[in-house]
């Protein structure tokens, strides 16, 4: 039983369409902090990591910590709706059959959600040292992914200690889309040891979705190991981890 | 033989679509108060009752009536290239074989539409006793319409004394969109008796296309009989009747 | 070898659109003068004689001739990626496998396209004494080609001594567009000999496409013979030549 306010339902419009890109039934566990969410995609090659604090809400009274299964796209849906001046409310009732979204504003608009069965244990966290960190503007990255797709569906990702380096290679040719370490879109350059991995681009557009064009994006890099993206949406972090394609 | 001028061919256009949304073939009468077209659609699930009169045009010359049967979709695709500048005039040959419309700016533009077999006899207008009648602004309509289709292909609308209520139960969870009767986007609230009727929303959304989303819809209603929609279109009032899904 | 180099790839991109709209492989010749394309589209209905010239680059060095054949949509697809705040480079390297491309702003963009064989001589120009020309404004005329197309997938062209008249006849009706010699839209009104010629629509749509909506375009016509268009893209002159289709 838990019943949480929000201000504006835009953050949560964002923070679930972050989750729907890559998830298609959403563990979420509504816990004494905040909400979290830690889960892989359907076919195990990335994982996000998503928690909206406490803080965040207007109201936030959780008598039993809860552990509810959507499904994403019908949330997305309903998220989708939302109005600026609208307040939000969710709701869990006492039977647990259902949550209870509520748009407040002139009109009374009372959406109800079918709740899943809790088919897999929560997911755990993978322990990786990362050699190098940037830190880019969402923008300048997914400008240069749009570049990198011109020529093949794989992306390289390298750090060295000149910059950072997307290429793309393919019948169509090659792209490479060179960024200096004093690039002022390259916000952070940390390079304890020269990282290059290689990672399907449609996965990183998934991630990469709910990025503003102006905000910064995290990655942290290791050769041949998974790559770590964290982005802030509102007062929501969204962490996720990407499986890299080893090169033959 | 017929005709007539429009100072600008706009309120034509949306009238036009507003008929094209449920019927393949516009059997129009050019009489001497207006031009008129009442029809079920194909399926026979909807009528359309249009009036737009005599004094909208700029030039109204009818020498004769005239019933002539037009394909509304190439009558839409015409009227869709009109530009605000340009006047418009609609003349019937004497042969009657086709309807010419002259657009005339700074060039002359000029299109014959062949005129169809007439294949059946006007359509009458059906006569229900309402219990309820709702005045509520368009756009209102359009998006609480927008949030049952989230769940449902079909809508309930409930007038009582406390208000209108648009529901829709699905598998994929259920959605009330109450609109208290002191709202401000209710124009009129009587009811003479609660009602209660269940509509296909594709029809719903067909008939609500060419309304505003500023201007006021009245819908009348009475429980299990059909819903009868009015609303303007400038100088032309548009009424739609809508069979109700009898529930189970 | 060469190496040519562009303020802006902004005229690049819009004369890599206006050829490969017809084109599926372009040859280019990067010659003493400029960079020049002839060519047939592959149905033969079509042909489009392009010409950059030196003038329009801000670093013009080849040090000899070269022909290089490229693929039109991979091309496309590359210089559609410009910014308006980069510098481009055009590379052919010493051993002519491929053209390198860097835009240069803030970061360095680098493509690289692998070029196709050589397949096919250079196209000759066509030579045809035409008896009218018509400038018309190219905004004017995508519109009327967009009124003729709600009737047909073919137009008539038609310069007397009155205007310039666009018809087009089928099933669904008929279409006149008439632009009367004086009316400010028509640039140049030359009529040796009354002209009159069908065309394909989607040909006449292809060649137009970029085509400025206020720039004007030049049409050269004869009965029965193919139509010459001509306008500029920047520096650039397009010259398309279109096979009429003869009425039986």
């Amino acid at each position: 039983m838990f019943e949480l306010s929000l201000q504006s339902a835009k953050t949560l419009k964002e923070c679930v369409d972050a989750i729907a890109t890559l998830i298609d039934e959403g563990h979420f566990e509504v816990g004494a902090d905040g909400v979290k969410l830690r889960a892989m995609d359907p076919s195990q090659v990335a994982m996000v990591d998503f928690f909206l604090p406490k803080t965040a809400f207007e109201k936030y009274d959780v008598k039993n910590e809860a552990r509810i299964a959507l499904n994403m796209d019908d949330l997305s849906r309903v998220t989708s709706r939302y109005r600026p001046e609208e307040k939000l409310t969710l709701k869990l009732d006492d039977s647990k059959a259902r949550l209870t979204m509520v748009f407040k504003g002139k009109h009374t608009r009372r959406f109800n959600l079918p709740l899943l069965d809790i088919t897999h244990a929560p997911t755990r966290q993978p322990k990786i040292e990362f050699d190098s960190r940037m830190r880019i503007q969402g923008g300048a990255l997914k400008e240069a992914l749009k570049d990198a797709a011109l020529v093949s569906s794989y992306v390289v990702l390298r750090a060295d200690t000149e910059g950072f380096v997307i290429e793309a290679n393919g019948d169509k040719g090659n792209v490479t889309i060179e960024t200096a370490k004093n690039d002022e879109v390259l916000l952070e350059h940390a390079v304890g040891k020269e990282s290059r991995s290689m990672f399907p681009l449609e996965y990183l557009n998934d991630i990469l979705k709910a990025a503003d064009a102006g905000a910064p994006v995290s990655l942290d890099l290791k050769t041949n190991a998974p790559l770590r993206v964290e982005y802030s949406i509102g007062d929501a972090a969204v962490v996720y981890y990407l499986a890299p394609r080893v090169e033959g």
